[in-house]
């Protein structure tokens, strides 16, 4: 079956095809009181429009949201909010001649495997089109977190583009939102810019890793065992399209660090325990411990490219197929604000299962 | 809150600490008809045990599981079965003098913050000893899925120890069972068995990467978009005791590759659908392409090391720790046999979950 | 918090207030492959629909349908459905008075004391608008099940009419399409027109009693224990505004019976299993056995009347309310197509949640 | 499939046969640093124990609860706790004779029907024995629910015993203990006992009708729409073994009362609103308003009566049977204690539900 919902208490059910009338998010348990309106949410699904700039897809979408329930007087309600999104540029005359063939490195083999029908026109529901329901989600749940615990800061950023990587002794946070391609490296920003003009005329493609950061965040977020932090935020993160691979901290180059060297020391603040580095990421235990919650994803490269590539049809006959139309140098990079939001619907989550324990024990420390 | 149950329709529950009489499994929505006795889920647990050679901790633990209920004659009756396990070796004077510390590296102190309450012997929930647990409960996910589909086999195996990895080139499934670090490269068991010694006499630890293979599991597994098979992997293995990092296929590699050299093309077989190749470890938009499904993850080292830490107590002193008795150089070693039980776990819940839909539309190819 | 998806796999989720844009529900895990339109679904919404009669609320909506997801050239995909309905009638100035005062015996004040907002219009997010979502995803429900096991009828009538009842031996099945309240028994559909006319003069309202059937349901259906068929429609009748009692078979009737009388004996029949009787209602051990599952549910009489009430105001200051304007005088009328809509979607859920069980030994008999 | 785990927040999932090892509950996400030890929890047990006096079952069951996980130093973690009762007194033999015909009014057919599969001793998973492990977990839900909301009394009675009801004018809470039926009213327990005797004397038995009521929950609890407080208690009550109708408040004579007679109006008191009756049994719109939780559920007399039956064999062969050795006259006397476990849980989990929202617009009036 399908399950197109996510999160325990905050949960976000996303709906919609690519190709269909429109798309959107049901968000059911968002807490009531927070201030809301369109253009909070709009504002974060403008940052994710495609056609912005020369890099990423020319599909251009208004991806105008609307809100239509869950909101009184500018206040949300407690009750589902409906995010909608209606599909207005769809130009369906670009996929009609594929929908016999499975495109490879697409769901379009396994969905017609699975379900015995697909709406083939631009992938249908394994679009990362669904992506835009998920970042009105996120915009939701920011306003929700700064409600209840201002402060927190979450930002998502490349960190690497096909085998270029950032400088991290030249990371500027301030950089992030100056370039297209949200990098805190000025000079990889450019870097990067030449790079993909090159893809871009090659037909090729290339991936990316992102990593998205909530700072801010109380130690004690968590459900273990099975409900630890990292583990819904890794479901989150590998639940986007294209992904990959997750981590958390120093994620797989744990495996070459020894107990010393990966060890973060704790000694005392003055507003509570500090530690001394923080390999973990944030998390220990599944538990937030109140550092930098750090998380980093990689997208692998589009599949739709420029080049002839061997596939079969439905019937299955041997044939070729070649992307026409829109073709996508690095799709990663449109995976930032989604990461962005797919961390503060998790982080809310947290928040609000973690709220209301009973008693006055709950552990301080000094 | 906690929440320590995972799975959709076949849900495991996990209870006990390191320390308590028992821990075990409640397994719900187990299909009835399953042949199963003790002796089949002991088998799993042995190859776990501790103390099994001398590269892993020396904690005794006999690890016998009783079935107490949900089989009857031999067979499963559909109806929950508790797998319980008492603990029989736990030297909880070991524990005593770090009572107010907390251990760096480990859950105690963010255990304290979220719950105001801890079991501080030998790490109480947050204790490796849970995963007993799920291996028993892979043990009979096992059993469940050879009645669904006779011909799936997994595998785990570890393909890096510290900065050691495997050579692919000398890949050998039958050497896996042939070494004490469940290593399919021979020429890498001898050498890590050195490098582990030099390790368990420095009083140092390592991490680790292993990886967990599923043959011969059908395509259409997986539910879009937030219970995608690859969603649901990765939320498995990063629940596991210190796991930084998850990957699917290429993993963190994706990132580097193109869109040419990371397609995997498709042409028929004599059975169906094949592939050139398998970058996407065996799913495509989240669904099982019929291809081994490759996962891998990494384990963090041990904080529990030989030499002394800088850390707190509970009243925020700052103080020191060192840990003795107990020391494992390479807890990742034991954590193949989870890697494992979460891939069966995961994927028998699949099966179930994709099973019963209506329509002869399944779709088939060719 | 608030909870507003009902069923395990086939999960629906309603959203939208009784005065705000739209409402809808997001329809996840329905099969693909059934074959549905917007006129079938609009067809179960029509049945529903309130200025119908002169009996019932004159509310004039036009209730009408758009399916906005997950049905691609006539079938559905498997993907999420999203089924919007546009509010166009809403006449505001009814409710704008009452803003400050919590009409007795509605949800007004509790809505205040959970959420500390509320939507004042029309009841908001607790008025009975919400079940015309919960019919139409009825009407797609019923679609699902006609694929998967044809045969399959499920009727809602009215028995009850405040204190008058119907005489079953007079039972008709084709008499409840033949009159506005959807009572099997033309004695009584005369007798309560009378009635209810009296009602609507003196501006009094009543409660009723709505009996639904579902026949040709296989045996086996029902997750036993907190799963069971029973339990499931036991809740999904209880959601229904304004329902205070369940019952399936005898009911509290049971209480009364002995055991002698109460147990349905079984015997051969041509087909399988046959019952003496149908005290149980369909439904054994929570398990249907194959015989018409009956279920009925009351429905208080609705507090908004023609007279005045006491009541208090927001800041806690003593005052009266009068509702002017919609007056239900039977608000129960309205509930027979949400209680059949329930049905469909719980019989729906469970047809997939019993289906794909491994192995032949499906329990037959004979 | 089965489904064995009930609540959201505070999960209870039990397990174990009639005549297995054993059974229990595994409780997830009971609040940490909450007071409880072995013998608190028993004292709820040694309520319901068989063989206490002449009217229930004759089967001797120490029903001795261990605790196996989750509580350290006499407080609870936050962690599963489980808790495990050995069965000691199953006397096989009494049903070795039924093992392949099918009880009429029992579950065995329908266990059969789903499964393929049953454990015949006793009824296995769906014997009444499980109700012992909710009154496990309801003991443990109420030590919490006095850590959270001191005040909150939760009692259970009998208000019917066939068709002899009870005296509400002579109604005596303190007579609840008082007596082996836990009635409210001295004289209905004279006369009860006569009853039973009969009953005892001729094999007969009949039904019953428990009302449990919790006093002194504060309003706000439910989580509307499917998640509302009369919604999880209906389905609470409902997958008891032999309920057959739930009720709230006023429940199906809802039907009959008219809107004048049904409203409870409003007006303040010295500590807020206060109501001038409770037809609503103290919920509105799902929603908890602060009065006392009044709801009512019927138990049908048991099938195991003795006196001969008609039935099949799994074979489909028509024969007879009779129920030997352990015979209830009126199960429904020992459902008490279970609709209390049942409300203490449900009151529990919408405790933790409702709090923790943001803000300080938790609706106050006055």
């Amino acid at each position: 079956m399908s399950l197109n919902t996510f999160g325990h208490l905050f949960r976000v059910t996303t709906w919609g095809e690519s190709h269909g009338p429109a798309l959107g998010a049901t968000v059911d348990g968002c807490p009531p009181g927070v201030l809301i309106d369109e253009s909070m949410i709009q504002h974060w699904l403008d940052r994710r429009k495609p056609g912005q700039n020369k890099y990423t897809t020319q599909r251009r979408e208004a991806d105008e949201v609307k809100i239509l329930s869950g909101v009184f007087e500018g206040q949300t309600t407690g009750t589902p909010i409906q995010l909608m999104i209606e599909n207005t540029d769809q130009r369906s005359k670009d996929y009609s001649d594929i929908m016999d063939k499975f495109r490879p490195g697409h769901a379009d083999i396994t969905y017609w495997q699975k379900y015995g029908i697909r709406d083939y026109r631009g992938g249908g529901r394994s679009s990362a089109r669904e992506t835009a329901a998920r970042v009105a989600a996120g915009g939701l749940a920011r306003e929700a977190i700064k409600a209840m615990v201002p402060g927190v800061q979450i930002t998502g950023y490349m960190v690497q583009m096909g085998p270029h990587g950032i400088d991290r002794d030249r990371f500027d946070w301030d950089e992030v939102e100056n370039n297209p391609f949200w990098v805190p490296d000025a000079k990889a920003a450019t870097e990067w810019a030449d790079y993909l003009d090159g893809l871009r005329k090659s037909g090729e493609s290339v991936g990316a890793i992102i990593e998205v950061v909530a700072r801010g965040v109380p130690a004690g977020l968590g459900a273990p065992i099975y409900g630890k932090l990292d583990t819904d935020l890794a479901a989150a993160m590998m639940s986007i399209n294209a992904v990959k691979g997750v981590e958390i901290g120093e994620g797989m180059a744990s495996a070459t660090l020894t107990g010393t060297t990966n060890a973060d020391e704790i000694f005392m603040g003055p507003d509570g325990p500090e530690y001394s580095s923080n390999h973990a990421g944030g998390i220990l235990g599944g538990i937030s411990n109140g550092q930098d919650i750090v998380v980093r994803f990689a997208v692998k490269p589009t599949s739709s490219i420029l080049s002839t590539r061997r596939t079969i049809t439905k019937s299955g006959k041997e044939t070729e197929i070649i992307t026409k139309g829109r073709h996508d140098p690095c799709v990663g990079i449109r995976a930032v604000p989604v990461g962005e939001a797919m961390m503060a619907c998790v982080i809310l989550d947290h928040l609000l299962l973690h709220r209301g324990q009973i008693g006055e024990n709950r552990g301080s420390i000094g």
